[in-house]
């Protein structure tokens, strides 16, 4: 069979770059590439898709970011590899994450930031639609790992409620709050991506009038103060949204914002713990110091500590789904500053943590930029449940950032 | 080290019955289990669980009940599985399921209603419990894999609420559905069991006077009228129940539980079909004909049907969580028939497929009898979340059933 040329041109481009880039841990050969492109259909077909290496696949290694599972090849797929093969999509290679998905940080570097971390823990999903070298990528988000990464890469990530994309098959880190995230360069494609691999279920909202939005800023965050580029960047996306006739109003995050973020840090460890037993019990030499500090001090949440974290959890969603009166939306950085000079650290999900246990949607816009003109991104809450209000509210804001 | 005696003792026991049971699908030899045995701490210290061969685990063979799977050993445990080694319990084998928790019948005999099948799709988790092999076991339900072969091998099976114990490293067959369950021999061992491994999140409500629960008996189902046996069964419970001074009380199933039936065959074969795509696409072959036609006819649901099968499905879960007013718990047959005779099916999910897909959490009890006089359990079925009073009300019953 005579090699497609685009899909050799798409394979020899992320060679090149990625020897530098390092934002694939693995990609399939021509040959293998050109036999799966050749019978996929559907509404993704034809597109090229990186696969964050946090989730199985039987036809290239699955490493999960960790030396313990060097060459590893599991046996089947996940289950969200399995939606983008009935949906057409071609995995071309699985990008880098950091180790099983925490801090130690991933070889990728920032092709919008050189010289910074791309973030983490999703970094090669990021990096690589960031550098042009497929148009989307599948990642995860535990704290803040899909809205992080892309925000210091300047591009979209979104990070949908619970349950609407499957995490059979991703390595597990916490079950309560790991979530399949996705990335795209534009909120049109990461919203036809979503409504592709949801099986319809996500569907932006038909557009609605820029003066029918109601977009809460809160005036204060439970997890810590602006930084001067969150400040700035948050000038700009209020500015924008205003030009573009939205109404931005302030408002005070209830207490089940910081009820949330306080639970996110117990329900994680408890069930880092017991996700990673069998690491721990048999290769813990290979853990990176940070990850044994982590499971080691997580060793000592008790059961009853655990127990209440979650009673905790499932009241916060319960209140959070009431949501803001006379709000649609809510807008924040989507991380607390630009990205971090050097690759030490992939920084931090502090602005992302209490989202992701409750559930509500998210997605990160670029556009905006820190003090030291870096990537800045913001990030658009919709309550739990309302992707479409996501996305449709993700576009009011790229479509103002863009005009502004 | 010196083999402990009730260790061999147990292992002699397996081998010995297995042989004709056939619950197991593979053991631990003796030195790995006095080995592991020595290490475990927490509150199951010493427990010997089964646990079905469709959760992964790195020190035994999984196979999935797939030839597709034979020999199989994964890199790493389950999340069941380290919450399991984390609270002390030692995982002495793995129990036969049938093939990827379908229909196809395992190999395994029912120890309570000789030549009859024990039920599936947990059918070894179910009858190494039944025979006494050992005292806890951990199954899966994504339609009635837990309940039925509780009530056909006449001991107690627990369905939680959907998110209480992580499907992590289980083989997927419907992401949305697939809910880890719980084997024991009576209400008091479950719930023990239950609270161990959930962190605490499930602990039984303290009793209540039997006069102070009100139990709701449906006029009838949608899904299907009641077998002799099972109206047999029924009279029985609620004789037994009104005995012990529960107050007994007719009412009428809400709308939201025929469709909650409706939605689960869909939101089941639209999964299906993507977690077992790579199967599907390379081993095909392999599947029994029984699981190639449901997958093939599964196939032709549309993205737009799941879709709104999930709308469908999010909507009779928040009916379902307002309740019915005035009644505590639902009592229904946990199966609608007595264990069919013979091997060749593994009778049908009709009773407790709504439920599963309602999160709505059920207790199996057994203690009645069909037609045949072959085991017949009821299930007690309570809101979702409230899993604390299914236990409660599952010992309501058992008590009852055992002092009439």
């Amino acid at each position: 069979m005579a090699l497609q040329p685009s899909l050799a041109e798409a394979l020899s481009k992320i060679r090149a770059a990625d020897a530098e880039l390092r934002a694939f841990a693995s990609t399939l050969d021509e040959p293998s590439a050109v036999a799966l492109a050749s019978r996929l259909t559907g509404p993704l077909a034809g597109q090229l898709v990186a696969v964050k290496d946090i989730f199985d696949t039987a036809d290239l290694p699955t490493c999960y970011g960790s030396p313990i599972y060097a060459g590893h090849r599991p046996a089947s797929d996940a289950a969200i590899v399995g939606i983008l093969r009935r949906a057409g999509a071609l995995v071309i290679g699985k990008s880098a994450t950091t180790e099983f998905a925490y801090l130690e940080p991933a070889p990728t570097r920032n092709p919008a930031a050189p010289g910074c971390t791309p973030g983490g823990s999703s970094a090669g999903s990021a990096a690589a639609v960031a550098a042009g070298l497929v148009p989307l990528a599948v990642g995860s988000q535990t704290g803040g790992s899909t809205i992080r990464p892309a925000s210091y890469c300047g591009i979209v990530g979104f990070k949908p409620s619970f349950d609407v994309l499957p995490t059979a098959g991703m390595k597990c880190f916490s079950w309560s709050l790991d979530t399949v995230g996705l990335f795209a360069r534009s909120v049109r494609e990461v919203a036809m991506f979503a409504q592709a691999v949801s099986g319809s279920r996500v569907v932006p909202q038909p557009p609605r009038a820029p003066g029918a939005w109601v977009v809460g800023v809160p005036d204060g965050y439970p997890w810590g103060e602006l930084s001067p580029s969150a400040r700035e960047a948050m000038g700009r996306g209020v500015e924008s949204l205003r030009q573009a006739g939205a109404r931005v109003v302030h408002c005070t995050l209830p207490s089940w914002a910081a009820d949330a973020f306080a639970a996110h840090d117990i329900v994680q460890g408890w069930e880092a713990v017991r996700s990673l037993a069998h690491e721990m019990d048999t290769a813990a030499n290979l853990f990176s110091a940070l990850l044994r500090d982590y499971l080691g001090a997580s060793l000592q949440i008790s059961d009853e500590a655990y127990a209440r974290a979650q009673e905790v959890s499932a009241r916060a969603r319960a209140q959070c789904g009431e949501w803001l009166p006379g709000i649609d939306v809510l807008l924040t950085p989507s991380a607390p500053d630009e990205p971090p000079a050097g690759y030490a650290t992939t920084g931090t999900s502090t602005f992302n943590r209490a989202w992701t246990l409750l559930s509500a949607p998210c997605i990160g816009v670029p556009g905006a930029l820190g003090v030291n003109a870096r990537p800045m991104g913001l990030q658009i809450i919709a309550p739990p449940g309302r992707d479409d209000v996501c996305l449709a509210a993700g576009g009011l804001l790229e479509r103002a950032l863009q005009a502004a």
